[in-house]
């Protein structure tokens, strides 16, 4: 445990206080409760606000959905740089996934790199791994930041081509977060992604990543497999999981008390998290 | 030959016109020419103005970078919306390619979808295969629109997992290609990236994506490859290929007379493309 900036040392100093939690800001319009009024970008912001500020105390990170703020056009774009610079001013060690997905040659990231980490301000920043390694080098050679590389996700029709067989019969996924974590790392900013609802792939992707974080999608709504995933997906030598929730607390309450229904929903979502993991652990 | 709209039937009416070039966007501040003042905002908008003036009669296609854009935060999406309004105010026909590289499960493609087709109002986007079919619904179910689909990329690198065996020694990218061509393109919206600079990779991924559009990537600079890219890249129906060209023709003159000279990049863009193919065609 160090004061040291980067990706892994803040994870460590948020699970040493016991804060496991990654609330995501998937902004929905329609479902944001009618007690906030006035035009679609002021609810949006407001909104968002109220949940950072009643989830930011137990919360290791923010993950922010692009999608939903691109969505939005020129005040998305805005929106977004505000509230990025919200959490900075008032949780500055909490730290802000932007979850873009980004992917390009070496020439292009440079540009995305520059937006996502110096203009916008994040943290952390999603990346597709297909063009490999020396195109991604904008990204992973910036030691104070993070970069978590797509993998083994678990939504429909996630198999398609990451479940093919690359080498002797090690599924593509796999092979990505073992090079990931094996050849990727070397600045010790890089995480992969997991889906909840298949465990086992989950185990093998711990298996190949070895200490590296995981960041565990899909879970809140579909929490029931959650004790499965702490058994398979913890580090051996830390937490090792940025278990994200988005709707479970954006929306736990419709009503006026969102905010405290949110903060609520993050303290029993740690507490799920702080479990012993069950059956062998 | 028909007025239908969508992407494929765009890019015969342009190839019939002898309009081969995509003219990529990716305005660098530090190389607009000196003779455009103001502030930086100001000079890309009035530059790329200029150079789609000037091309848009000689060109297919405009292929917008939105990492360029991006890096420009909020008023970079202001100018964005602003080029995608001009293109589609003043030449209508000519298609906008918003090169984003997007990619996400199957709910967060549908806001991406919204923000590019809808928001922004470009025609066609990229896309990362990674997380298959079902995930990138949100994009190809979209009949009046055009989806390309990464799959070769010829930069350093790039093969580290394109290039693996996935069936039979057959590459990921060309499975990808293949897959694209016979399963996804059931509205006839889909094509494929290729890089100019490995022609062979491009006549495999021509091979197995049939008559599909192939958006070459890596041309201009690097022409020499030309011939070799139109022997082993051109569809046996059709012209087949979305040859880009973004710095060759952005950058033509440093000059004030740089609109000029982009608009004769692009005719002689056109007319090294409406060259037979050399060698055995």
């Amino acid at each position: 445990m160090t004061d040291a900036p980067g990706f892994h040392a803040t994870l460590q100093r948020a699970w040493a206080e016991g804060r496991y939690a990654c609330v995501g800001l998937d902004p929905d319009e329609s479902k944001i409760p009618d007690t906030l009024r006035g035009a679609t970008s002021a609810r949006v912001e407001t909104f968002c606000r109220a949940i950072i500020d009643a989830t930011a105390p137990h919360a290791a990170a923010f993950k922010l959905n692009s999608a939903f703020f691109e969505q939005m056009g020129v005040e998305g774009t805005r929106i977004l740089e505000d509230l990025v610079a919200y959490i900075k001013t008032h949780c500055p060690d909490r730290l802000v996934i932007l979850d873009a997905k980004r992917g390009d040659i070496d020439n292009t990231n440079r540009y995305y790199a520059r937006a996502v980490f110096d203009v916008l301000g994040a943290d952390v920043v999603t990346v597709h791994p297909y063009m490999g390694r020396e195109s991604l080098r904008p990204f992973l050679d910036r030691v104070d930041k993070g970069v978590i590389v797509m993998a083994a996700n678990s939504t429909a029709g996630a198999g398609e081509f990451q479940d093919l067989p690359v080498h002797d019969g090690v599924p593509l996924y796999e092979h990505i977060g073992r090079t990931v974590a094996q050849q990727w790392n070397d600045n010790q900013n890089c995480a992969v992604t997991a889906g909840a609802t298949e465990p086992e792939k989950l185990g093998r992707l711990r298996r190949a990543a070895g200490e590296m974080p995981i960041l565990l999608l899909g879970l809140g709504a579909q929490g029931g497999d959650l004790d499965e995933c702490l058994r398979l997906g913890r580090a051996s030598g830390s937490f090792g999981l940025i278990p994200n929730s988005s709707r479970a607390i954006l929306y736990a309450s419709s009503g006026p008390d969102f905010a405290d229904a949110a903060r609520e929903a993050t303290i029993a979502f740690n507490r799920a998290l702080s479990r012993s993991g069950g059956r062998d652990s």
